[in-house]
C-alpha cells in the first residue's frame, strides 16, 4: 500500500511504451505505477517517478522490485518461468503467475495446453530433430517458430526447404513447427480476467499485418458475423479461464475459410488494444490494472461506430523533426489523436500509435494511416 | 528541448491536480510534465518524475525551474505578476503572459478589462472606504470580493450589513463590491487559444455550486438555446482574443433571466472541464499544451450526447477505505470513470472526480452523484 495515498502499488516489469500507458491508467485510478526498467531512458521510465532501474533476467532486482508492491505484473514476457515461480513462492503476488504466463511465454508449452483445451490451432508439432521437420512438412511450405524469445515477427519463419533449419536444430534451439494456414486475415480478441473470476470482453477486432509487424488495428473487425465474433470472444474467455490469466489475454487468431484459429497468445496490453485509450469506455490499460487489483472490470462498449489505430515507425532519417510532424499532422486532422512512447526515431522503430475514430470506414482508415505517414515522413 | 526526445518541455508552476492531469496528456503528446511543487507529496509529484520542490512565491525557485523548460505555464493563478514580468524580462516563455493572467488573477483589474471590452457583467465598483460600500449597496445585499487571492468561495462574501466588511477595509484588504444577480443558473464557457491565434471552443456547460464550491458540470448545457451558447462561446473568444490569453480561458457565466454576464475568469484547465476527459474528442489538458506549445488545437466535439462530471469531496472520517469505495463503485457502475488525485482524505476536501456519459441525462447525472457518493461515503 502506497502510505501517502492508502491505495495499492502495481509494479510493471519492463519499461517500454504499455508501462508507459498504464502509468497514464494508473494515474486516474488515484495511484503511480512502479517500474523496472532497463535503462533511464526507457519510455516508462521517462514519465513515472517510481522507476527502478535493473534487468528482468536479474532475480536480485525483480526480489528489490517486488518489495514495494502490492502486486508485480508485467510489460512482456521475457520475465524468466522460474524467478516467477521463486518470486511467488516467497510470498510475491505477481499477475499473471507462471502457470498461466508460461503458455505465452513457450510457443510449445501454448500449444500443448490449447490442444489440451481443444481449442481450434493449426496442426503442429514439437522439432526435435530434421527427420521430424520433414516427416510433419511432406514437402509443403510450413512455418517453423522458436519456442522462446519470438516477438514482432522474429522466431518465426516461413520454411520451403527443411535443411534451413538446420542450423538452428544443431545449436539446440528449441522448436515448433505449424502447417502454414489458408489464412482469409487475422483478428484479436481481447479479454480480461481477474483473479475472482470476472471476464470482460474487448469487441474482436482485424489486425492488419506487415513484415510480421502489426500495423494497423481495425475495431470493430469489418464484416465479421455475430456468430464469429461471439464464438472467437467466448474462445478468448475460456482460454483466459481455463489457464487461470490474472490481466489482460490477446488472443491472436487466424481468420480462415472455414473458420477461427489460434494462432498466438499475449498475457498484457497489447499492441492489437491501443485502439481503446479512446475507442472504448475502459482503455486495455486501465482494465489490465482493475484486473490484477481484482477491481471489478470496466465497460468495454466503443465510443465510436469506427475506431481504426495505426503504429508509427522511425521514417527515415533526416527530414522536419517530430515536432514539426505533429504541428503539421494536427492542423491537418484536429482529431486525430497521438501516442508517442518517447523513442529516440530509428528507421523501422515502433515510435509510437495514432487512433481515428468516426462513422465512415473508409474515411477513418484513411485518416489513421495519413496520420501515421504524417509522423513517419512529415509529410 | 528535452534531448531525450527531441520534444519540448513544458513546466507547470503548482503540482495540484490540474498538474497531475495536465501530465498524463503529455505523456501522449511524448513528453513528461516539469512540475515545481510546493511538496513531495503534492498530487502531480507523485506521479511526474521531473518534479522541482519549490513554492510558486520564491523567485529564484521559479528562475531555476524555467531553466529546463521551452515554455512555463500554471497549475493556479498564485504566481506573483511581477516574477512572471521579471521572469518574461529575462527570456523566459510564460503563457499566459501577465498580461492576460492578471484579469484572472486580481478581480478588480478583471472587471475593469470586462467593462473596457463591453462585455456583459455585474454592476461593479472598487471599495476604498466603507462609504464607497454603503453609496453602491444602497441597503441591497450585495457581493463584496478580496480582489486577490478568492479560490472555490474563498474571498467572497454576501453582505446585509456594510458595517461586516470594516475589519477587511481596515486591514487594507483591496476589495470590489458587486450587485447580487438575479441567477437563473451559473454557466461555463471553455476555451483555448494559442500564440499563433488560433481559438477552439468546447460546447457550454452547467456548472453546479454548492457552497461556492462546483459539485457538478453538465456538458453541454441542457436546454441552452443554440443562440445563447453561441452567444457564451463567442463572448470566450472575444475575451481570450482581447485579453491575449495563451491556454485555456475558462469564462464562468450567470444566466439571468435577461441573458449571460460574466462572473470569474481562469487561465489555466479548470474543473468545470474535467468531464473532456473522456467526454470530449480532445482533452482541457491536451487543449492547453497544445495551446501553450502553438501546436494546432485539438477537436473539442463530444463523444456522448450527455456527459456529467461531479467532484468527489473527502468524506467523513472512518468507514471503509477509498480503496475498497472503489470496488464497490467499479461493481456498482462499470462504465464509471474515475480520477483520484493522490490526496489524503480530509472531509470537505476535493480528492477527484468522476464522470458519467450516455443519452439519458436524468440517468447520467444520477450516476455521476452515485458514483461520487459512493467514493465519498462507500455507499
Amino acid at each position: 500500500m502506497d502510505a501517502r495515498t492508502g491505495l495499492p502499488v502495481v509494479g510493471m516489469v519492463g519499461g517500454g511504451q504499455l508501462a508507459r500507458m498504464t502509468h497514464q491508467a494508473a494515474i486516474a485510478l488515484g495511484q503511480s505505477l512502479k517500474v523496472l526498467a532497463a535503462a533511464p531512458d526507457d519510455g516508462a521510465a521517462l514519465v513515472a517517478p517510481d522507476t527502478e532501474i535493473g534487468l528482468h533476467t536479474d532475480l536480485d532486482a525483480l526480489r528489490r522490485f517486488a518489495k514495494g508492491c502490492d502486486v508485480v505484473t508485467f510489460d512482456h514476457e521475457h520475465v524468466p518461468t522460474e524467478y516467477i515461480r521463486t518470486l511467488a513462492a516467497e510470498g510475491v503476488k505477481l499477475f499473471p503467475g507462471a502457470d498461466a504466463l508460461v503458455a505465452a511465454q513457450d510457443k510449445q508449452v501454448m500449444r500443448e495446453r490449447l490442444t489440451e483445451l481443444g481449442a481450434p490451432i493449426p496442426r503442429w508439432a514439437p522439432v526435435g530433430t530434421l527427420a521430424d521437420l520433414v516427416d510433419f512438412a511432406q514437402g509443403e511450405t510450413v512455418i517453423v517458430k522458436t519456442a522462446r524469445g519470438g516477438y514482432d515477427g522474429r522466431g518465426v519463419f516461413v520454411v520451403s526447404d527443411p535443411a534451413e533449419v538446420v542450423p538452428m536444430i544443431d545449436a539446440g534451439t528449441r522448436l515448433i513447427v505449424e502447417e502454414k494456414v489458408d489464412l482469409v486475415r487475422e483478428l484479436s480478441a481481447l479479454v480480461a480476467r481477474s483473479p475472482f473470476g470476472q471476464v470482460a470482453a474487448y469487441p474482436v477486432v482485424e489486425t492488419v499485418q506487415c513484415d510480421g509487424i502489426c500495423v494497423e488495428v481495425i475495431a470493430p473487425a469489418p464484416g465479421l458475423s455475430a456468430e464469429r465474433a461471439l464464438e472467437a470472444q467466448q474462445l478468448a474467455i475460456r482460454i483466459a479461464t481455463e489457464l487461470g490469466v490474472v490481466g489482460l489475454l490477446a488472443v491472436e487468431l487466424f481468420e480462415t475459410p472455414t473458420g477461427i484459429i489460434v494462432n498466438e497468445l499475449a498475457m498484457r496490453p497489447h499492441n492489437s488494444g491501443h485502439w481503446t485509450i479512446e475507442g472504448a469506455r475502459t482503455s486495455q490499460f486501465e482494465q489490465h490494472l482493475r484486473a490484477v487489483l481484482d477491481y471489478p472490470m470496466g465497460d468495454t462498449t466503443l465510443t465510436a461506430p469506427w475506431v481504426v489505430m495505426a503504429n508509427v515507425l522511425g521514417g527515415p532519417d533526416g527530414g522536419i523533426s517530430v515536432d514539426e510532424r505533429i504541428h503539421h499532422l494536427f492542423a491537418e486532422d484536429p482529431a486525430a489523436k497521438i501516442h508517442l512512447y518517447g523513442k529516440k526515431v530509428r528507421p523501422g522503430r515502433k515510435i509510437g500509435h495514432v487512433t481515428a475514430m468516426g462513422s465512415d470506414l473508409a474515411e477513418v482508415r484513411a485518416r489513421a494511416r495519413r496520420a501515421a505517414q504524417w509522423l513517419e515522413e512529415g509529410r
